[in-house]
């Protein structure tokens, strides 16, 4: 099914810029970041017109809370990390997305946020390839 | 209930001494950040040894959503804003706790995270008495 055909919902050209197709689950899209410093994942609800967590139906809040717990999951089984960031912050891109981040007590922004610390490295295509073939695992 | 009575919670220190007091609700001890800068609630489960969102059990993880919807509510009765901004960090104090913060175009970190964003303005106690008890309305 095509973006259009469902809900409406059309992915922000920023976010696809910045990140790569995982996977489509019940609610969202599945994105990996393309910065190799840090492994992370951005859900997308397909529902058009959303900005805020609770512009969504109380059902959809749930399984969106179901979809953070599995992402936080895929990335502990494919980089072992200290400590999972979740967050919906939106002030640049308004198309609700949580971003779920592996930290690692070593990593370049430690103990500060992902956000606004710098330009993404992006992986390399073997690297992400296979990273994204191990967070569909 | 004391805070030992009530499943062995305990609020982490650093978490104590950087906010006010605003309420318990069913799950979470809501804190007010002692920041002027940015209207900034904090969510504590008061369920002890808690550090990611998916150590909550699934009923828990769905009223923290339920209470984060109502901090959002509170923040924007209070504080007009632009946007809202949610995360679990935890990278500096591990005990699970989820930042609801109120942002605004014209606000000193936008677009920038307000996590890492300098020193706190601590509110005068006049004005952080009056915006707690609006908080509580």
């Amino acid at each position: 099914m095509s973006d259009r055909e469902e809900h409406g919902f059309t992915l922000d050209p920023r976010l696809a810029a910045d990140t790569a197709f995982v996977a489509d689950w019940e609610l969202s899209r599945v994105l990996l970041m393309d910065d190799a410093r840090f492994p992370w994942l951005i859900l997308v609800p397909r529902r058009k017109d959303l900005v805020e967590l609770d512009d969504l139906a109380t059902h959809e809040q749930a399984q969106l809370l179901s979809e953070i717990g599995r992402a936080m999951a895929a990335l502990r089984n494919c980089a072992p990390c200290d400590k999972l960031n979740v967050g919906a912050l939106g002030n640049i891109v308004r198309q609700l997305h949580v971003h779920v981040v592996a930290r690692r007590e070593d990593d370049l922004a430690w103990p500060g946020p992902v956000w606004g610390s710098g330009a993404a490295t992006r992986y390399g295509q073997a690297g992400r390839e296979a990273l994204i073939a191990n967070l569909r695992r």
